[in-house]
């Protein structure tokens, strides 16, 4: 995770943290998600939260690119999935300094096409710096308290 | 364009012009495929050969990553489609040194959820720079000869 990353994390950590959930970050072995058996795993969300059945993610993008969505697209069809993610709930966010419009109309059109609702949902925020505490509050209240 | 892409091209541009095939290459006004109205422009191909009412292009990825596929799906969903691009086909070449084999099952996954066909045709190679005459050779071999 490149350090421009880690530092967009921080407001989603900070946030976290006040509200007592525990997270996994980065790309050790626990943040793993499996696209297909044998295959080498992709990372499981720049940040995640486990919150009874269902998983919340955040994915950081500096640049432009929808594989960070359709990755997840690819793990939860029905003929892949891992039986013990029952839902994801995808916090998506671009840094607005870097433009990509036409990929984030590439993003909505993917999602559009999506077919695996309600197992997994996705927010799309195209944001500065200045704005990360708004996304990680709106993050944080996604994920239901009691089921911690 | 990177210089290690542009080096991967060379292959199919000695290709081309031993048959004689015009192509357009790299990010140039000339080169520019909208995915909605009002938005920038993404680039269309690396390397770009127009014959008849097809359009054949090639993508170098030394990356991982499936938005130069996905893309084309945006661009050519019928809601979007602009009128004079009529069938587009895909030669979406991987540098196999980089791993990411991941990225080429979500890559077989998104395409088997494409429902442009026929006006939009793929062929995914994970390849080495070694490799890649063979890869130019099927390239040129798809575009009609009798419609250029």
């Amino acid at each position: 995770m490149a350090n421009h990353e880690a530092n967009w994390l921080l407001p989603f950590q900070k946030i976290c943290e006040k509200r007592n959930l525990e997270y996994t970050i980065g790309q050790g072995n626990q943040n793993q998600l499996a696209i297909l058996p044998n295959l080498p795993s992709v990372q499981f969300g720049d940040l995640r939260v486990r919150s009874g059945n269902e998983t919340h993610v955040v994915e950081i993008e500096n640049g432009g690119g929808v594989t960070n969505l359709a990755k997840y697209w690819a793990a939860l069809a029905p003929i892949n999935v891992c039986e013990h993610i029952e839902r994801v709930v995808l916090t998506h966010v671009y840094n607005r300094a870097y433009g990509y419009q036409s990929h984030h109309a590439i993003w909505n059109f993917l999602y559009s096409k999506m077919d695996v609702w309600p197992r997994f949902e996705a927010h799309l925020y195209v944001v500065a710096y200045e704005e990360l505490d708004i996304v990680a509050r709106l993050f944080a209240e996604r994920i239901p308290i009691n089921q911690q």
